[in-house]
């Protein structure tokens, strides 16, 4: 029953997150020894100025 | 003091989600004795592209 | 596919569980005509003193 | 190693954007002796008709 | 940048931990190119009576 | 209206948490010119072995 929430930043293709999710699924499901059926994932996408570290956007580290 | 988010496909009406956010918070209000004012709805919607099931997004399912 | 979380502070009975998750699912699947068996919800629980309103911990308001 | 989510409703400048990860990121080093560097912001921006106090969405009352 | 929360039923050894957090970690730099340092992820353990699917709590399913 | 949710790893005394919900708080009415009255902060706090970074669960780097 694992629900995935991944936060990353806006611009990868439409293959990249077919990729991310197939993986990311496998992974689970390898690990915990899950059905791939209780896997969901979200992905967040976000802006660069939606995020930041140390306090600075991402938009203005040029990242 | 309930706080609630929600995650689901983009593509309601507005109806729909006066609809839905009326609905859950009495739902909540009536199982915990809660008021109203204290219950928080945040909707946050997901394009197709942005979900997967079973390690297989929903815009290649076709759902 | 709805997935739900509901933070909520720590106390609630087994009963008032079980009727809110019933309860809150009755209110999406008809809000949204979503199959029942598509809805998700966690519930996450929180000590008092892991939830604020206006700076002031709960655990010191003697809510 | 604080990671923080912050929703909040759509509409911010990026200059208050700026200025409300470095106050808090800074808020948080201080308070928890934690190094600025560990600390991720994630902002959530919502649309007015994303969410609800009391069952009725934001962009219903006209705040 | 990916940050993951996983939500998944408390009951996990500490090494299907271990092998959980290295494998998706894998599996989403390799998919995103993305250097491994960047991934974090919290593991997010709910009880059987926090979690429910169409309604019914798992602690009432036997799951 | 910000909801905030920080993630960190337990061991805070009563007092941290107090010091950390109230100069968040301020940051942000600060920052964002919002009542204090409508922030909410969820504190949610990890076991070492619930987090990682890079792959490695924090309880097996001493951190």
């Amino acid at each position: 029953m694992p629900i995935v929430e991944i936060h990353l930043i806006k611009g990868r293709t439409l293959e990249q997150k077919r990729l991310l999710v197939a993986s990311v699924t496998k992974a689970i499901t390898e690990s915990l020894a899950a059905p791939p059926e209780t896997v969901r994932i979200i992905l967040s996408e976000m802006e660069k100025d939606d995020y930041a570290i140390a306090g600075t956007l991402m938009s203005d580290k040029g990242h």
